[in-house]
């Protein structure tokens, strides 16, 4: 499926892209027809890549090219190519783990740093369909199938700790990616940092104290060194709600160029945050009040489930796949080691949830206060609603980071945006 | 210094051996003299490894080679000769780290799995002189220097993410080593296993009851996960006193083998399980009552030190070389975020000594119960008094292990260790 490798880089136009997917014949056979006929569309609207949609008269594919530079900044932030290398890695290593909640790699190319993929249709970006108010049925149980399947079966509970510390130098040499995730999200929100910004006036004094607030740069450092030193699995790494594609039926989860071995919690929280964000932003949407309260109801139920359905099923995996190093079975015999056993698998989950509550607020407070932003709060058009939205979710974020033990259960977390609802921030100005 | 890639292993015998040095100037000429003049003598006593010292007329050199199988067990444990890469790659680094407190390296051939190192003399030992009964004046201030700084420097609080990663990858190759540190340190002295051994029949109950004891399982199942799955520094994988050699004003780490990525409380742990069990097998060696107290008093004092000077030059280097990711000052501005940083240290640092206690406890164990023993113990010639003295050791061994909590500070584990001196254990027949 790897081919080319001695070729060497070069963006891939429309017309280059033509001739690139023309010599190749199994993508040929997959668009059908010839390829004066495909259409071509360049649709990323992400930070870092070139995707193409392309499409002949039999199907379509979708094309990513990676960028040698940071697509949002330009050629003054130059990120390396490898990325395409690690992603196609990380997208090849979940087919095998969460068969078909990942689309189909159909070519990768490393020295052009491009992959062609079956192309998802009708799929939208979730967090599109959220801000939109629509509610996913099938989402909970794909994407807790998706995280507990790639999470565990990479982790030392499923693997040998020889096959881990390979697994771990594998995605070693992705550091630039995880340095973006280190400073963006881990340290430029809480310091004066040319890249940030936030809806001014409203929310200067929130920056402000969050820039004075040292209980929660104790916190966030705490986070950043558990991101950079804990390689408990091979996370996604950029798992939030525009990485994932839906429709009612069907859940895909896409783009994990960020992927490399780190904290399991850093996943979770990322599908929590989002689906926080997306409850905070949806008053900011409504044309009439409370029209979207059912909605914000889903959203919530939606943050237990996923918390509890990925927790349920992690220790369904644990509980018949132990087949790594990490807490040996022979160590725990009989129906006396057993349940000691399960009762640490449980005090294990619990570390995790906590984890995922801090991950959670970190990636909430870089949301409104770093350089990329959410279209869930960007799309609230009123500046002064939008930053009434934004003041809530960072009060809750500021209290799940900072007092993290004040949310044992993932319910502690649901109960509190209730509260908040409805809270009146203190804006400036 | 790197040579002869290109040749292929083969074990050394004297008279190879011989050849192989001649041919090396650099070496020839720090021996001096015809190669027929040199004298060459075999004397590891390690469990892995060919050691030979040889002298000429000018100087002394020791030759280590890997053999492709565990030496104390034989043929039929294969044991991989990149061994010895990583215990070249670690030495030449705690060499920039730790100056003059590794033997220099003269010579080293990744193929032959050999390395040329500087003659270590007069030194012996530090296990047989603590045996004996001899304090080392230089030992607190050496040890803590070589474990601060070669932890430090390579931790994430010197290093920024991407050479850590870089660190961690070129490490990770060295599984099968830390396989048998999985094993016999965390696994096999908890259950049945065919290598175990103790000092039976006396300790018969004692073992019996620690294969039986599911909260030690729980315990030690977190260190050993905390062993495969916390890269935070290169450690030196097996600091124990028999890979430290000493004079009086000398003190020299041997032996990085087993070196790779992982929690800092393990060397640390290990230099105090150490210094414990030498402790406890002292009165073992007594000739007369008493006799040894003055030096049993310098070991527990020796322990006390080692942690407080370890961590107090740990944190001076914090305080001044911070180059690293992990915790960026930008965050803790002005007196109050000098403060608060200040207070994280400090909890950091306990945090430590939590993982100390435990990797401590671990390492002692596994002397009393699994394959390796020491000769702290095993040179008391009477099995009874010998298993008197290990039960102190073991009992002092699980409460660290299972209550780290009740050990905040290094002196509660010393103040047990002589509450325990005169403690008469049960023990079976």
């Amino acid at each position: 499926m790897t081919q080319g490798q001695a070729e060497s880089y070069r963006i891939l136009h429309e017309a280059d892209l033509r001739d690139y997917l023309a010599g190749r014949p199994k993508l040929v056979a997959a668009l059908g027809g010839g390829p004066d006929e495909w259409s071509i569309t360049e649709v990323g609207d992400g930070n870092l890549n070139l995707v193409f949609i392309v499409k002949g008269a039999l199907g379509g594919v979708a094309v990513k090219q990676a960028l040698p530079y940071v697509r949002l900044v330009g050629e003054s932030w130059p990120l390396p190519l490898s990325r395409a290398h690690y992603e196609y890695l990380a997208l090849t290593r979940q087919a095998q783990l969460a068969p078909g909640l990942v689309p189909t790699v159909l070519h990768h190319n490393d020295a052009l740093a491009l992959t062609v993929m079956e192309l998802l249709e009708p799929h939208i970006i979730m967090r599109k369909g959220l801000i939109a108010g629509t509610q996913y049925s099938r989402f909970v149980d794909d994407i807790t199938t998706f995280m507990a399947r790639t999470l565990f079966f990479t982790s030392d509970l499923a693997l040998t700790a020889a096959e881990k510390k390979e697994g771990i130098a594998a995605f070693a040499g992705n550091h630039a990616l995880c340095k973006i995730t280190e400073d963006l999200i881990f340290t430029d929100p809480y310091r004066v940092a040319e890249q940030n910004r936030w809806t001014a006036p409203y929310l200067d004094a929130t920056a402000a104290g969050l820039r004075d607030d040292m209980e929660l740069h104790v916190a966030i450092s705490r986070l950043k060194l558990k991101f950079m030193a804990s390689p408990e699995a091979l996370i996604h790494g950029d798992l939030h709600t525009g990485s994932i594609m839906v429709t009612d039926s069907q859940t895909q989860v896409i783009d994990p160029e960020f992927a490399f071995y780190g904290p399991m919690g850093f996943d979770v929280g990322a599908v929590i945050a989002n689906l926080l964000m997306a409850y905070f932003a949806s008053s900011g949407h409504e044309r009439s009040p409370d029209e979207r309260r059912a909605f914000e109801g889903w959203v919530l139920e939606t943050v237990e489930q996923v918390w509890t359905e990925f927790a349920r099923k992690f220790l369904e995996l644990w509980r018949k796949d132990a087949a790594g190093d990490a807490y040996p079975v022979s160590l725990f015999p009989g129906e006396k080691g057993a349940a000691r056993l399960e009762a640490e698998r449980q005090a294990y989950m619990q570390r995790l949830l906590g984890d995922t509550v801090g991950f959670a607020a970190a990636k909430t407070i870089r949301r409104i206060f770093g350089l990329a932003h959410n279209i869930d709060f960007e799309l609230i058009e009123d500046p002064h609603k939008r930053a009434v939205s934004e003041a809530r979710a960072v009060r809750l974020a500021r209290a799940m980071m900072v007092e993290t033990g004040a949310f044992p259960a993932i319910a502690d977390v649901t109960s509190a945006a209730r509260k908040l609802r409805d809270w009146t921030p203190e804006l400036s100005n």
